[in-house]
């Protein structure tokens, strides 16, 4: 065993311990916690500022990308935005405890289905340190233990926040173990936690398209994947126009970098001669390098011919594809075809293509005359999101503190046995 | 790529290719399916039983052990019972299109989160030729397509049972490419199977430890585990020694070979004197081997001492091992260490001690004063069970139709943008 895989074992082992006495506390005891702990965030600050200055200075020298240190830097503002995210997830309800189900048997037996923590959950991300605290508060709050491997650009600053959590937490009666950071740069550190059978319950990858396959395909403890998103809005025949692309507009350039964001634009042919002219025009004025088939190159000269890769890529940035397709059968076989499950939009005042657009597209969530840019946690009224699942099993979509749970069933009965 | 890779390729593709048109066919067509298909199966059963004599021969051919045997042997009953539980399914609830969740965003967004099929479901499974219609039948009313990989020695009866199945759903409207069944016998057919990732979206293996952990160290696709049972019944002190024995007894001994069987006794050393001189009689007087603590060993000179290994082994036979502990807190303490997190039994008359061991046994169903045999779909009136599962992630215990569903958001505006 290298003393890497030691080291992560020793860690695990440590959230595994903890978890029983973690899956008990009350909401009582949590939300103290996380309320202290985000005053001890605050009162650290500058210890906090001072690690992750050491980290942008060896980023600096590495010659890391701007964007790239942009998700890195930490502020003042960007501390108080994480202790606020830590007292708002204490205002959130205790999932644990709900009880979801149960009947009562014909021979007397009562069965109750009740929430319960997953257990240990280990959160794999990169260069953004407030991941730290915000995967902390949430599997803290869901009764979760927690085993966190950062990016190493950002080791020094992420160390700081979890230590700091993790004093303050203790100080509350949060179990000893409970908040575990894997403090190495050593890449194996990811491959060793993703083979923790019996030790980690799951694993969320969260990040670039690379890191998550990399988890999905090499992982023996389940992982949930939060997966990247081609997102796709179909302008239907029948679509209000103006509505239409002030949907399309919304979904392309408000936020072009992360996984909501449209990807591809699909266009009705009979409504393309009155929607597309004024929507390219609106593009390309706000800077979005179009990449259509070769009925939509012939209305614009700057739109280029796009490759068949286009219709595959998540662009994240300002680059779009644009189909016209014949009708909603060809619409919905594009997007059975190169959708990454994530979200999927038509536009349209056709009741029954809007009924059968969500009844048929596969993704885990499906619009009807809005932007795929509310596919959030927070917009769905969660509260909270430690990610966007796009694959099915446990969780799909936005997930906040119930996602983070599974269930039990209490059973109890006077001396039944099976005959 | 292999021959046998192409093949399973083939039939993943095929089944998600008709995955769409199944998930949303209504329940009235795919109950009519079920019917039919129950008919078919009854209408063909000699070429069923020819098929399974072919097996038969050649499994006595290879010396098969004769429990396997029975296990692989269909009898006209046998196909009756087949074709009785596709009927039962045909009467289930249809959980496809039942509305979990939702709400209206203040910006009027309105969200609806509904059950819908998971898609593609992989079940690897062994000798029981039965599986195969089983599986087809809750895999089918739930609006999932299904890829069969039975174990070899079954290759024929399978094959014939799926064909006729197949044949028989298709008449009904159910889409051709629906149930797939891989009729090789290479074993890189599994390991093919289970790296399906974007054609099939869970695979559950069912049957021995060895096929099921094979899968879950080696699938890159979700996989639902479910796993073995050691099970554990703790007599606390303050226990009905009556009741307690019965529970005892019924745990053990009703049917020794499934996974909700008891492996372990657990008995409070202040009840031992009174529990334990008649509870051993019982057992041996009913063939029990017994495997017994130091303490538990002073009792009777049948038992012999238990090693370090009885103590993690789901023996699935009349063998049991018995250890005297001093409290509550010790068995918990073992039952942590050693439980495979199935089912596990308090039975005690001290409130505050069965609410503690419901609370803090992490397992998929913790009983109070009952029998671990219950866990069961159709105990727990669920009406089916494709299995019970021992991971934490997406269902846990006993799996039914519900359980063979993913969710997704269905989100309908009039021209939401996001600000």
């Amino acid at each position: 065993m290298s003393e890497t895989e030691v080291l992560v074992r020793q860690k695990a082992q440590a959230a595994h311990d903890a978890a029983v006495r973690m899956g008990i506390l009350t909401s009582g005891v949590k939300n103290k916690a996380l309320l202290a702990m985000a005053d001890a965030l605050l009162d650290h600050s500058e210890a906090i500022l001072k690690a992750n200055e050491e980290d942008m200075l060896k980023a600096q020298n590495n010659g890391m990308k701007s964007s790239m240190q942009d998700r890195l830097r930490l502020t003042p503002s960007r501390i108080e935005s994480m202790a606020e995210g830590l007292r708002l997830v204490a205002q959130l309800k205790d999932p644990v405890g709900e009880v979801i189900g149960g009947s009562t048997l014909s021979n007397g037996l009562s069965i109750t289905k009740v929430r319960v923590p997953i257990g240990v959950v280990g959160i794999i991300y990169e260069a953004r340190p407030n991941v730290t605290a915000d995967a902390i508060g949430l599997c803290l709050k869901s009764g979760n233990t927690v085993v966190l491997k950062g990016g190493s650009e950002a080791l020094r600053s992420n160390q700081t926040i979890a230590e700091i959590l993790s004093e303050a937490a203790q100080k509350e009666g949060i179990p000893s173990g409970a908040i575990q950071f894997i403090d190495v740069t050593d890449r194996q550190a990811v491959t060793d936690l993703i083979h923790m059978n019996g030790l980690v319950d799951v694993v969320i990858p969260r990040g670039s398209a690379r890191l998550i396959q990399a988890v999905v395909q090499n992982a023996t403890v389940p992982v949930i994947e939060t997966g990247a998103g081609v997102c796709h809005t179909f302008v239907d025949e029948s679509a209000n126009c103006e509505m239409a692309r002030q949907i399309a507009f919304n979904a392309k350039v408000q936020r072009p970098s992360v996984c909501n964001a449209m990807e591809t634009l699909l266009v009705h042919e009979k409504i393309a001669d009155a929607f597309l002219p004024q929507m390219i025009e609106e593009f390309i004025e706000a800077g979005v390098t179009l990449f259509g088939c070769e009925k939509t190159c012939q209305f614009d000269p700057r739109i280029q011919l796009a490759s068949s890769e286009d219709w595959a890529t998540e662009y994240g940035d300002l680059r779009l594809s644009v189909k016209i397709v014949r009708d909603i059968d060809e619409a919905l076989a594009h997007i059975a075809r190169f959708s990454t499950r994530h979200s999927e939009c038509i536009v349209t005042e056709n009741m029954n293509n809007a009924r059968r657009f969500q009844s048929e597209v596969d993704a885990a969530v499906v619009y009807v005359n809005a932007s795929t840019r509310f596919t959030d946690g927070f917009e769905f009224g969660f509260g909270a999101e430690i990610g966007i699942s796009t694959q099915k099993l446990h969780a799909r979509g936005p997930m906040a503190l119930p996602e983070l749970t599974s269930y039990k069933y209490l059973v109890t009965g006077n001396g039944q046995i099976r005959g």
